[in-house]
């Protein structure tokens, strides 16, 4: 019996002819255990003229079986194909597919994940020499997702068409999303088992405006069944992340309800269940039950609590500046300012999303075409993410810290005016605390750490407020020059510690073992 | 007759004995002019035991005439005293006191006025050395505004009493406004003649919550006498300003209709209607018709551009935090961010406010007790300010940027994307549009001229949109660095311009004579 590797794809390839990328087909997959519990369905979805495949995911060691029948007559004599296979050890590294827990990811063996993303929007559109040396750089990088577009994208730095579109075109021109164009599929396949081999979340960006080709505005039908298709194809690799669009107000023929469309398919065709998202350029799509998490455009990383508690999902700031020198204000942050970006999100509770783009004659911007990067921020990005990776318990049960009066007493020794100010703090919206002068608590903490990064600010000192019951050894960190310097052991309670005075500092205190 | 020159104060002492600071008795001024027009009353105040005096400050030139008597008793025998002086030309560098026009300031001859401020809260409560330290240090600096308090000041780095206080205690140890204290206010008389000396706008903090003396407590009944004793005493100074408080919400004892009744008894009894305003730590106190500009605390500078729409006022951000090294989030700017926060402001189409809070053991910090500045932000904002003064009709006639799609086409070439995307921005609240990817335009210009600044943003290169109807010579200007290099004359519609691609670069376009 064929063997295949838990999370895994298994696929089974036929012979078929009808006129439709999705076949009106089913396949049905159950792991033969003490009982069938465990069965779903999938699509079989065409490959090319005459040929379509099912693909299954194995979650689960042990043997499988399938059946293939035409939709809706399983009793009938249409039934194709019967086959089985085995689910064995997962590959070295592979941990699942990627879930939300509590307001961090961990993959289906428990593993967790804390997500250090990119952006390469157009790069599997790019000539397949720029294509392998996208995957090369990020082999090297430390990133963890790839933001990515499945149709191309024309906008400045991005203005050539590709060489091939994922569908034919019908007689007015219109795309046929049942005339699959193999070769755009077929690479798209590739660079999602590149990914897979990198260990990388290929975050598929569904939609998006920056088109000139019509794939936008594509009738909601044709658009449904692009999506279905999707699925279809992609969902069995443990790695792909549905973005329903990037900054989905954009898209001037899809109103809100076509979203949830998209969305409720998503929920409904995936057997898997992978992350579902959904970006904007201004506001926040509402909460739904699709949605696994927000993915923001955003400057105003202080608002992720705010979000946090509005949607009670994990936050991903999928974009917030570029680390570049364009023209435009979205892709010109300083490398400091991207370091700075990320190290803010994660002391708030979220999760950040690097993109690159440097002013090139040839317009091979990483961020739209990918290629290799000129910056200065990864190293700092990967700094940070083995930081995260080393403290137990961080990404999946963090506490976050909150607004409070920088001058004010604590705990028993609060004064009038210290609740005066805090009650003042509760009953004003978040979008004028950002404003506040006083002291943002940028900390993410457990019962055994507590990291602390002081932004763009410049103490020559702070105070710790450590727990009673343990011992902490006390690091200050320089997120730039990434370096670590343990200042303390032992300290305990109200701890006073020396900093340089200038931006990019952060303070971890971790308990000690053996006190 | 006695000689007064324009803006100066002329003061009539005499001797008279009540129990009160505020003597119950006017001072009617009228001029002598072809009509009488232009008459009006001011009251006297305690000097000292048995001493009162009233002053006038003549805002024209010519002969002007006083008499003094017991408030609704013109026509009775107890008339004090009468009297003349004449007014002559104003002293050098004299002219007048600062009013509003449009969104910016200009003194009573027309002047402009750029206020460039910085802050020493309780320097008039300090040791007599260290207040002519302070004095000789704003000589030699750039600000023409200072913000200070009349109350002494207790919170961390200020937690000494002062040598003397306003005003006795009556039997119980509360503040009897009526028992003036005559070091106190001599000393500030002196102190706000040094200030006029050097050109520095004095804004008067009259109330503030840092107390641990009781003067934020005092009954509202006591509260509004000391506010017409300041009137009496301190309304003749051309360079005072009245600030109701410094964060007005952090007064317990004091609601909201308490702030309305000093506004109002200040806009009824000062003859010179010098500038008013309150400062806030959360919510702008709401609008008022006393208010006569906006004294921001905010580090949400994007907003100014809201609060004038609102407000239909200049705004001063009176407050975005100090340059230092403090362990509060509120006093720990770098240099570079200090800065940063005036070109930002100014070219939001504000004004902005210094101080400084660098640790000392000592704890005289020039934010709390003046002495001498250790940073280096003030000769940057001293170029800033050298700029702005140069620049035609700055202040008094700028028009400045909205956001706009940093990728669109403008006039003719927008297209129906462009158009949506504009509609979105009209549509959203102004805190989402802080946190935009998009261009957040930070640019003041007239027709004559363009200043943009381009922030922490680094830019290689940027695209003007110049008037067709004018030539322009092109600056680059290099804010930390005070740099100003003229890169192109004759420059005409969309013009590109290089920079250097890091923080701090702004743009200066002027419209050349000779074309």
């Amino acid at each position: 019996m064929e063997r295949v590797s838990l999370y895994s794809i298994y696929e089974k390839e036929f012979a078929y002819t009808a006129g439709t990328a999705v076949l009106p087909a089913c396949c049905s997959v159950s792991r033969c255990g003490e009982t069938e519990e465990g069965s779903y369905m999938v699509s079989a979805f065409q490959k090319k003229e005459g040929v379509y495949a099912v693909r299954i995911m194995p979650e689960q060691m042990g043997e499988y079986r399938y059946r293939i029948w035409l939709k809706g007559s399983e009793e009938s004599e249409e039934i194709k194909l019967e086959g089985a296979f085995v689910c064995v050890e997962p590959r070295e590294g592979r941990h699942g597919k990627v879930q939300t827990k509590e307001d961090g990811f961990v993959y289906t063996d428990g593993t967790r994940f804390l997500p250090f993303g990119t952006t390469c929007y157009a790069w599997t559109h790019q000539p397949e020499e720029l294509q392998e040396q996208t995957v090369n750089t990020l082999r090297k990088s430390c990133f963890n997702k790839l933001r990515m577009l499945l149709f191309p994208k024309f906008m400045p730095y991005n203005e050539d068409d590709p060489a091939v579109y994922p569908f034919g075109q019908g007689e007015e021109g219109e795309w046929d999303v049942n005339r699959i164009v193999p070769a755009y599929w077929d690479n798209l396949d590739l660079r999602l088992r590149q990914l897979e081999e990198l260990g990388i979340e290929a975050d598929l960006i569904l939609f998006h405006p920056y088109d000139k080709w019509g794939f936008a505005e594509m009738t909601q039908e044709a658009s449904l069944l692009y999506v279905s298709y999707c699925v279809a194809r992609l969902a069995a690799y443990h790695n792909v992340w549905w973005s329903l669009a990037n900054e989905y107000e954009m898209l001037m023929k899809k109103n809100v309800e076509n979203w949830d469309d998209y969305g409720c398919l998503l929920q409904k065709e995936d057997p898997y269940h992978h992350l579902i998202s959904i970006h904007q350029i201004l506001q926040l799509y509402p909460k739904k039950g699709w949605m696994t998490h927000c993915s923001v455009q955003s400057g105003n990383i202080d608002f992720i609590p705010a979000w946090k508690k509005e949607y009670q999902l994990p936050v991903l700031i999928d974009e917030c500046g570029y680390e570049g020198d364009l023209e435009y204000g979205w892709g010109n942050l300083s490398a400091f300012d991207m370091v700075d970006r990320f190290w803010w999100t994660v002391t708030r509770g979220g999760y950040c999303t690097h993109g690159e783009t440097f002013h090139r004659e040839d317009a091979v911007l990483w961020w739209g075409k990918g290629g290799v990067m000129h910056g200065e921020s990864e190293p700092r990005i990967r700094f940070l993410k083995e930081l995260l990776y080393e403290l137990p318990g961080c990404g999946t049960a963090a506490v976050h810290g909150v607004y409070t009066n920088p001058n004010g007493k604590k705990g028993e020794e609060m004064t009038e005016a210290d609740r005066h100010f805090n009650r003042l703090i509760e009953s004003t919206p978040v979008e004028n605390l950002t404003g506040l002068m006083a002291e943002v608590h940028k900390v993410i903490s457990t019962d055994s750490w507590q990291l602390r990064y002081y932004g763009r600010t410049c103490p020559c000192f702070t105070w710790l407020e450590l727990p009673e019951n343990g011992r902490y050894r006390i690091e200050v960190i320089d997120v730039w020059e990434m370096t670590r310097m343990t200042v303390l052991h032992g300290a305990v309670g109200r701890t006073r510690i020396s900093l340089p005075a200038h931006p990019g500092m952060a303070v971890l205190a971790m308990k000690e073992r053996f006190w």
